[in-house]
């Protein structure tokens, strides 16, 4: 890992979708701490440090007994506290073996893991992300596990759609959104893009969704919760509806979700959504969705994560230049000072007590 | 390799089993130095630096015109000292052109390689590995080549058995081991592990090679040669038939043998065998023993491979973390002293007269 | 990169076949820098740094727009020179964006590319390489690209032709070679070895080219431009024909042709081809050498391929062995001190006004 933090570890981060975690052990790499999930028998979900206290071995390679887990070399216990209950061969247990276990809670449909110090794991700081729950916004998404890019390129990524007309021509892209003016708001922890194109055609895929002729007004308002979700209220009405004044009942309206988490300095796990408030129980349309995102290579999504690994190689062989930027990366630039702001501060508060979020 | 030295050089390390070794070029990476084996027309091993003197390129890549080795490139040639006798386009032979000649020694069917100062390569020091010659003991064993992993790590592996419960649960695993008391014995160059488990059920693999009902007494005697052999007399005989206090008539009695031989300071060649000395003419036995050390991922010394090489992985990602100990490591414990033990005696003899080990 | 220069910049290396180059991004690296290459409308072969201004995606990934190159992530457009026209929602372009463009020219069928200072590319130093040219001298050749050697391990290997008695036996390569005399000679920026093999019976390929009885005499006359190409004039002709004193209308007349061009330090592209004067119009025979050389790993390029990249491996795991020489490598050893001489005054030049070349 590079000398420079490229992201804060106090923090909530997708570690898994909810229903990905069973009762069995399951490795996942957050943050550059390796880590082993299951739920135990009551559900809930825990998450131990995945690396035996003797010798370690993963602890993801043994076996659960109860809600315990048994390392597979020399039998030691470890419960969900990751405090050793068993050690082979010896009736003391040295009361100092223990695995760390990382802070876990379930919500929006996700598994969020604090990988720094547990006395700030607040639950109230899990990110909003209420999209996702399945209520009123009806969806199906994915991940793209250890994707080989920083996660700051995701961000970046969805800060700026002009990217859309490039990256992504004849779906969702179009030349329109290029020339729109937008702006960039922020708090302390979140920066938010908007830009309205008002009265144009629409894109192919909107088109569809709204299935009326005529010109539409379209807006993209972008919401980034630092250090790593995106919330992306997207849609279509028809122009001279009052969409931009608020009333979007002549539209159809989506939410692109991104949850994105650090694997290493250069890798992360994309966890992603397109959700919809329009014909919520169209479940083919909910798939068709998906797999416009997803589908072998041939999905939005897979056309991102092509360009993402691409730029992550040509920044590991050009390691010292500095991005130049544009005006169109007023949000992305907004979104990095935010998690850098977040890096700074815990380094500061790490500079005394050293080394507790570790 | 890292700044502080795993293995010594001056000792005998087993680079190939005797039968594999024959009139033709055979490479093997010895202690981190290239080396070609062979054999010459008298029968006799060869060892000599894998590095054509000219330009590097291996000599294995080469091949034999008599007992003398050609270089595939420009066509140098090396006898079996290492001398070099002929050069191309050239009628005098530079007298300083050589390449490395290793001692080597066959003995009890494997061919040690002393990789350290050729001064001392006594053959008095090769590891006693009688049990190896197939004489009283018969077995058929094999060789993990680059297993990816310290060779101490193997060692480790071997020296707590306490292991076999976990990993090799079903076969020759038992909870008796990890109760069973045991003590550590040793001399400034070997260590040994004794343990006695008395009156108990025996495991599958030992009732079947009994052949009779009954609670046995089970031996596990493992003795440890510095730096990397390890012979672990093993077996059952019935109790209460007198085999604690040295008569094993009425039992069943096996060895495993093991000689590690570092490749690099993370990876390591693994010569084995299980030998015994009941049922000797029993040729379908002795294939049934060896499938169940190796059988394609399915044999007891696959599972260890398998947890050997996570371990290795497990280390090379928490490059600091220091290993806790539990009584169970007491032998291993010894092992690693005397390991250490020769290489800082071996790096203070280098101290006044550098590198005459390299 | 190693901290010693293995090549210098201020030079034409051979990037492409004019042939391969075509009105579509094609992509190089050449001595360490990413480039790509397409044909402008006007048939001008362009090479620019192949890494957008904003974000670093390589413009490979892109797509032309005429003659001007579109990023395929925000559409960021750059004319041949580099110079970028268009920025996505601007309307003024920051007069300082643009990607380098560098010299390239395309002579002797190639297109040669120069890495360093720009004032410096003069095109009467491209190398004389009128062999290539497709008018007196007929032959099809080829590339290795990303072969994995430094470059100078293949200016080496064609320097010294007694490597073909090791690696050819049985095609071009002849003990005669080995036992012949030969001389070099210099100027500073080349170098020639010539060997002339009187009355030798011919090795099998020339026997069949020449179609003729009896003894010949054999020429190689290797001649090397620094920093990277090599023409060899090679043939045979009837002894007592007069070809040592320059007649050589009694045999057959042949030249190989090298251009290697690093790649990185450890890596190189090797443009080749084997031109002939005689059966100028003997397509089938064309082919046949064309596939003598390189077929699978069947022909003598590959044997050459196969030991330049195990030189490689063993000077990677021997860095600090120097290389021992042998009466042989005379012309090589001139054509390494002229590559040196040259990476000596670059890096002289550049020290007080610091990496113009870079």
């Amino acid at each position: 890992m590079p000398d420079r933090k490229t992201f804060p570890l106090n923090a909530w981060y997708a570690a898994a979708w909810g229903h990905e975690i069973r009762h069995e052990l399951a490795p996942r790499t957050i943050c550059g701490k390796d880590v082993v999930l299951y739920r135990t028998s009551a559900g809930v979900v825990t998450a131990l440090e995945d690396a035996c206290w003797h010798r370690l071995l993963p602890l993801s390679l043994g076996r659960l007994q109860g809600d315990e887990v048994v390392c597979g070399y020399h039998g030691l216990i470890f419960n969900a506290d990751g405090r050793c209950t068993y050690m082979p061969a010896q009736k003391t247990i040295n009361p100092s073996a223990c695995v760390r276990a990382f802070p876990v809670a379930e919500k929006h449909r996700l598994v969020w893991l604090w990988p720094g110090d547990p006395a700030r794991a607040d639950p109230a700081l899990i990110p909003d992300f209420h999209w996702n729950d399945g209520t009123d916004w009806v969806g199906e998404g994915g991940t793209f596990y250890s994707l080989k890019c920083d996660y700051r390129l995701v961000v970046d990524n969805l800060m700026d759609l002009t990217h859309e007309t490039y990256v992504h021509a004849g779906s969702i892209g179009d030349e329109a959104i290029t020339s729109a003016p937008f702006e960039v708001t922020h708090t302390d922890r979140t920066a938010t893009v908007t830009r309205w194109m008002i009265g144009i055609e629409p894109p192919p895929f909107w088109k569809a969704q709204l299935g009326r002729e005529g010109h539409v007004d379209r807006w993209q308002i972008i919401h980034f919760q630092a250090p790593s979700t995106v919330v992306g209220d997207v849609g279509v009405a028809l122009t001279g509806t009052g969409a931009p004044e608020g009333d979007r009942s002549e539209g159809v309206n989506g939410a692109f979700l991104a949850a994105i988490t650090p694997e290493s300095a250069t890798s992360c796990h994309y966890f992603w959504n397109f959700v919809r408030t329009f014909r919520t129980d169209d479940q083919e349309l909910t798939s068709a969705i998906n797999r416009a995102h997803v589908n072998d290579g041939h999905g939005v999504y897979d056309q991102d994560h092509a360009v993402l690994e691409a730029q992550q190689k040509a920044l590991d062989r050009n390691p010292r230049l500095p991005f130049y930027n544009l005006n169109i990366d007023a949000g992305a630039l907004w979104a990095r000072r935010l998690i850098d702001d977040m890096i700074a501060r815990e380094e500061a508060a790490r500079a005394p007590q050293a080394a507790a979020a570790e």
